[in-house]
């Protein structure tokens, strides 16, 4: 049975504020259709000029008045009463915020905010790679690594709103310093600075430089790794072995503890990498849950706008929409 | 305001199936009172056997007609459908059985099986050292190392019903051989027979052999750890450094990536060895979550039946009674 054109319900609207863009998409809160597309320029001059373009890009959409419910997403720290910040992409907003209240007074309808990751992850799971699964892990890899975790269809956010912080987990006892002060996590291994940091440093006392002469000074890219490894550069294998064993190790303990089915990878890294990585993943000896099984490991589908939409999937979730699976 | 004497509303009765007895009680849903006892012994002649002794036990329990539901923690693996099994410490069950559609048929009211570490761990987070918390993470180090994952208020039992096997975390990459085959868990740093094994590798080289001079060729006890620290033992110090570290290593991770504001450790080293162990785990560099910050680390209360009043809640739990926080 085709569905008749447009949302056949009230929508929601989703908000994917970024360091340089505010998208706002109208979405059906089932489906995850979206319809009508608007963006801004970020502002550079603090929060409150952000929470003002917040509600004149949501303005601009065509039928916004019709929506139930707004779902806004941050790159930042969210609390579950929706209080955010700091957002260091944000220029000035180096201090939480109480966002959602000062939204609700700004909308006829509710506010709900969270994490873009979290955002990103919840899209995948409703419309991406994680479609059907009621379970899952969404891991991204970029220049650092984030996640959302998705457990009875729901997105976890945590007491504090601090869950899924897969980038922080501990891989090494004492091992490679991470940008957050800590020593042996995730990201110092998987994440395009800690490679880039890590290179450096081997770089610096091995005559194999060919990595670092593609690299120079700029921050590495996921195109130099892609290209060490076209050339079967030595320090190239190493380093995407480590980040390799590292996420392997991260991604058996979290289907151990919470017996996950499904573990979705995107991100910078792996969409340049694709299969190969996943494959190197999976042959590390730390892949794999204990007892009921393992999960299975797939690449995330890149939807257009994830962040928007799984704001608004989160907005619909929060006003006691189900999901439809 | 004080309680009425007695339920004030429909009981649910809870059932602890061990090794050795079969434990029954009747059981409020909300306040977790139990009321009346029925012990028997477990059979040794197979599942079936253990079936029938069950629904003996039950009937045994003054007012188990009036009763809504019915809980039954098992030591094994259990499916969300209640299939159950193999219970290595149950003389003969060692395949899977459809418990719950056994034990559906002999009574008239709903059941629900879940593992009895997870049973423990719901009934000290609704009557124990977890009151009040959302959310928590139970550990328990005894022979081995068992937990449960209280997030939202409900017991995680993952989809396949396998989540909280904390004890098959990996903290080491290619660490001390695990009783499950697998390399560097938790379970061969911080349980017992994992420190057991680990102290006899170390004994065989080394001429200081107090702590197996105490245990011979006995299994390491709880209290053969206690008299190594009292007497200054190198080997006793080390071997609980590292379980401290061990744990220490996974709650963190558990912490980060659940935001989790508690955790509570119970199981007989932690018993034997108290706020002394505790405090060793909390100095670890390990310990702690990321962002929104760390998590209390507080002994388990030794609740008298936990398993068979945890069953109860999770039977509770399971018809939709709230619970009461």
């Amino acid at each position: 049975m085709s569905e008749p054109a447009g949302p056949s319900r009230p929508p929601v609207v989703g908000v994917d504020v970024g360091g340089s863009n505010i998208l706002a998409r109208l979405v059906d809160p089932v489906s995850g259709q979206a319809e009508g597309r608007v963006k801004t320029g970020t502002p550079v001059d603090g929060p409150d000029a952000v929470v003002e373009s917040i509600v004149e890009t949501v303005h601009g959409l065509e039928g916004w008045e019709t929506a139930q419910a707004v779902g806004i997403g941050l790159p930042g720290p969210v609390t579950p009463g929706g209080v955010t910040g700091p957002c260091p992409n944000i220029v000035g907003w180096d201090e939480p915020m109480a966002l959602a209240d000062r939204l609700s007074r700004r909308f006829e309808f509710p506010v709900m905010i969270g994490n873009d990751v979290n955002c990103g992850a919840l899209a995948e799971h409703r419309l991406g790679a994680g479609k059907g699964y009621s379970d899952m892990l969404a891991i991204f890899v970029g220049t650092g690594v984030g996640g959302g975790l998705i457990l009875g269809d729901r997105l976890v956010v945590g007491p504090r709103g601090g869950a899924g912080e897969i980038g922080h987990l501990t891989v090494v006892a004492g091992g490679r310093p991470c940008g957050c002060g800590g020593f042996g996590h995730l990201e110092a291994y998987a994440g395009r600075a800690g490679i880039d940091a890590e290179m450096r440093r081997r770089s610096a006392g091995d005559a194999n430089r060919f990595l670092l002469s593609l690299v120079e000074d700029s921050p590495l890219k996921s195109r130099h790794l892609a290209a060490g490894l076209k050339a079967d550069d030595p320090l190239t294998i190493t380093l995407l072995e480590e980040a390799a064993d590292a996420l392997a190790r991260v991604i058996g303990n979290a289907v151990t503890l919470l017996d996950l089915p499904l573990v979705v990878l995107g991100g910078g890294i792996v969409d340049r990498l694709g299969d190969a990585f996943l494959a190197q993943i999976l042959e590390s000896s730390d892949f794999g849950g204990f007892g009921s099984g393992s999960a299975e490991l797939v690449l995330a589908q890149r939807l257009d706008d994830a962040g928007a939409v799984g704001a608004a999937l989160l907005a619909a979730d929060s006003i006691g929409y189900d999901n439809g699976q």
